[in-house]
């Protein structure tokens, strides 16, 4: 046997069936929540602590010693303390020199220090190796062992094998460890737990503002005008059929813009004949939230197909189907079947329905398991070739819902057309400029330049 | 080039194509379709049997020699024997040495041995490298092929070394390795393949109970009561009207379970002044199951939606639509439009799906992939923020569907509450005692407690 | 410290926040997009090329330098160049020699060589440690930062640790490496971005072709033959009608086909009497794409679903209803409820939702994340037990279907069977097979030769 593998052997939890000590620097909350997981795991657990008198917070089962006694009974010391108070640590070097330091801490804010607390502990302890671990865990969490939520425990580190013995600890809690590499990747690891879905941010803003400009559109146009000049209450339409106004409106206007960026870069693209420039900011931003501006478009488009379907179940449909049919039984006739109207009836629900359908699909090959099953030219077929045929269905779909009035003038109340008409106009200018990209005189330029081609090289010396 | 990374050369394929050779213990039918398999996958096979009388079962291209001979021949030995059959390995110890063996035992029952196989085997043979692998594959699975389930299989070991080994070999059979530690792990790996849903016992025994309770309670009121005193032959409501409104009830009520426990831990917490004292065992349980209590509430609020949405197609229904219409007709009227019922009707539905879309997304972020690409403070956004948020608009579309009879006595038949007026009780008293909860000077103590904070800290000497 | 370890701490990046220099060998598009990706993320970037004249198309950072100057500047070096050029490189074996060379390339066709382009490399570099990544990443994606697809890039190699330098290199670039074992894997890693869903192929033809079928066979029977002999042009069924005809048919037929072959297989052991014979070609790819034929069922069961519900919001839908309901007001009369009718439409609508949401739960359960998160015996319930309920829902449902008028002469028109009748012969026959087979009679030989037992076992001397 050689030294390196007695060397994992010595670190390696042993066949013997008994877990190695740990020790944990610290007795606050956290500390004390992944002393109790540790102990029902079956680790020998030792405090570090300036004090050692017993806080009954403390579990039973642990010994708590000062510092350099805890640290000399284990090989790997768990940093449960406050980046702040990092430096007491230094005169411990000697005795923790080689052992294993597993960094656990949080900032408040994104980005507070210039380097990650791991990589600052690194630095003070040179002789140690650094593992970061368990910061994304919440110690509620673990105390209830309510862990319904993420089991994902993040490490990295740059020692191999330490990182290899935090892991195994890692799953004797009952969490999955994932491996982030060097520490250099401490600091996203920190970031993680203080974001609340950033790339969330600016599609919810968005859909939140253009919702509400369309809403009170609505309002103005089938509630006030319906008000003023048919002397009609229908203020019940706040309910159901404004949001079923906007809702579609939204999910189209979205869906849209979830393409366009591509649209632009193309032409940027075009533009200059390379690709070794970057885009502006926005296009990038943009680009990098179109996932999250197609599943909000989609849960427009679902909330927009359940309102709509509910259509006969609301007290206003059946109240207009009975003042129909009554007046026709009173006036002694059957109107006849008006066969455009069954075909713009049916063809305007058949499209809606297919191109929902497509959508429901690429929403499903967003889901991470799936896009992580599926190749590249899998996921450009889905996402690209799908896309454009569901975008396709959908504004035909819209389309046809105007019917006969689609740009008629008397349909404009008050010289305002009505917001399905506003709602196309970002998907049509796509699909226009989108036809015009796919011609060969168009395509190939652009396909040899996404393929490294430049118009003007220009050789540097 | 040193000692150890040899010695990992020497286990692992080599570079000229040539995989090592796999010897397997037992000619059993597991060992059978393994060894199938792994001439398949270009592994030269060795079997280690009793008899070296060659079955045709056994794969052609392997040999049969006796079990010393066998293990000689091979690096990696698994043993595909019954654990009852273990101690004869013991006088094989010795050519055993050093060499990786794989436990592909399965046990019976759940906790059959007071240790896992695999380290009843490591004590056998102490100078061995037990791993433990492939006992969550079928056989059969192997054989046909059709590994459309789980293509995981746990790996665990105390020799990292060996555990590379077998996990390659996982990997060259087209499964998925997945490393659970030491060999402690063992246990819990030997348990899996036993468990039929074991989360899911008691919120299925539990809705069926309910459910059941809850569609005799129905069918009294609703075919019985009406077939004594209105002489009406309702029976054929057993097939969608009992059941579609069974059905949201169950959800509200499996809906609410899901927010009762916490709001007892919190109270408990409150009480006793601490987060250091577990909570009562059910308690604990309940909390447990919490995600498989939604996602059932979820499925019945689905199933709610659809029965709900085919109203219209029923024979029932445009039965009773005709005979409206028709009586109306024939008084030579036409009814006005009722605002407050329209009112009511739309909001009605409109809450409802609001909450059924939010119900939905908490459904979304429980499936696996979606929750362990979420952090721990966006996952309890929109478990517990939206969650609520979801709870309020059910229990309100609940509230609004008793309309004007909500709470009237004409209401009642044979003095029993209709079932939607059971299912508010939960929801609103949660409802009720969150809204305390939620006030400062209850929430900054619970919060305080939370971080750890006791009321009365005692200190033990 | 002994060498082993010491030699890791060389090729994993050190804590004093630099990483380790990179050479790229060629200067092409993804080369070039690589070596953009990778200055981005803080690695020093050489360039190897035969001409060093700077392009400014390379990364400004980045070096440019003869082959093997640029060698000697880093540990590892990513060859993308292709493989036609890869004899250039033996001259520079010595320079090469200990180092890591990352395979990325990609070939234009599956198998286009008799080994993977890693394997040869490392056949011409028998000193260097040959590890095949990144060729499922496309150039685009990274330039462009828009990975919105699959991160995963696929790593293999015979060198443990050249494998996990180059795995904390994927990390950085903000990927996720995934481990596939030695560098036998690179043959599949190399033709996995040449796939576009080959599992689905035959699925969606075999659909495809049966749909075209039906949806003539309708037109025939519900729009030309009701134009000839009734004089009523229908053609707007076109858009709903006659799909809403297709789609459930297609949901029923291809969901039989998914339990088809594992009656077959059945069958055939039985009458082998042995497990230990592979199935013919056929049904072992049948079997392959069975998940596949259940989604594509499923999502024409969902089609089937949606177009189902909007039939009330249909103009054709609403004409009928008035000319029904005026013609009674007309006559003076309302007609009583259909008991028989009620009871059929009722139990023909809830046995369809039941089955349906029985569906997809078994679509939820093929989920990639979660039949990973289930043993294989929670899977085979739910595949096999939940399955064939769901089948036999949705059987019943289809005959309901046809009510009073099943196989009644006066419904055949031309003397063609409506095709209902024609979806219900598959999973008919299948469940009355699979009735037969859980007879014990049957069942448990089955059983016996599953778990190896031969009926006529031959012993080979």
């Amino acid at each position: 046997m050689n030294k390196n593998s007695s060397n994992i052997m010595a670190l390696a939890p042993n066949t013997s069936n008994k877990r190695e000590t740990v020790c944990i620097f610290g007795t606050g909350d956290f500390g004390r929540a992944l002393g109790h997981k540790l102990i029902q795991s079956g680790y020998p657990v030792v405090y570090g602590s300036r004090s050692t008198q017993i806080s009954n917070l403390i579990p039973k089962d642990a010994e708590v010693l000062g510092h350099a006694e805890a640290a000399q009974k284990a090989a790997i010391i768990i940093i449960a303390i406050q980046r702040q108070h990092y430096n007491f640590l230094t005169p411990l070097a000697e005795v923790l020199r080689g052992k294993v330091l597993v960094d656990i801490s949080n900032n408040l804010k994104l980005n507070q220090y210039p380097e990650s607390n791991a990589e600052y502990l690194a630095q003070l302890l040179p002789g140690s190796k650094v593992v970061k671990a368990f910061n994304t865990v919440s110690a509620w969490a673990l105390q209830s062992g309510t862990l319904d939520a993420s089991r994902q425990v993040f490490v990295c580190g740059d020692d191999v094998e330490a990182k290899q013995v935090v892991m195994d600890i890692v799953r004797a809690l009952g969490l999955t460890p994932l491996d982030k590499g060097s520490l250099l990747a401490a600091q996203e690891i920190e970031n993680y737990p203080l974001q609340l879905f950033p790339m969330w941010k600016f599609p919810i803003f968005l859909s939140f503002g253009l919702g509400a400009f369309f809403f009170i559109y609505c309002l103005v146009l089938d509630v006030i005008y319906t008000y003023i000049y048919e002397n009609n209450n229908f203020s019940f339409f706040i309910a159901i059929t404004i949001p079923n106004r906007v809702f579609p409106v939204m999910a189209l206007i979205l869906f849209a813009l979830v393409y366009l960026p591509g649209i632009f870069a193309a032409i940027i693209q075009l533009y200059r004949g390379t690709k070794y420039r970057r885009f502006p900011d926005w296009l990038d931003k943009w680009m990098l939230c179109r996932k999250q501006l197609g599943l909000i478009a989609l849960a427009f488009a679902s909330l927009h197909v359940v309102f709509t379907l509910v259509t006969p179940l609301r007290a206003f449909a059946s109240w207009r189907t009975s003042k129909r049919i009554v007046s026709q039984a009173l006036n002694n006739q059957t109107e006849p079947l008006d066969h455009t109207n069954a075909w713009l009836s049916d063809s305007y629900l058949a499209l809606g329905i297919l191109g929902y359908f497509l959508f429901v699909l690429l929403g499903i090959t967003s889901l991470p398991s799936v896009s992580n099953n599926v190749n590249w030219r899998e996921f450009r077929f889905v996402q690209s070739k799908l896309g454009y045929l569901a975008l396709i269905l959908c504004t035909a779909h819209t389309m046809i819902y105007g019917g006969k009035w689609f740009l008629s003038p008397s349909a404009y109340k008050w010289y305002l057309p009505d917001i399905y008409i506003l709602s196309l106009i970002v998907p049509c200018a796509i699909l226009v400029v989108k036809f015009v990209l796919i011609f060969p005189c168009v395509d190939k330029p652009l396909t040899r330049i996404r393929q490294g081609w430049e118009r003007n090289p220009k050789y540097s010396e």
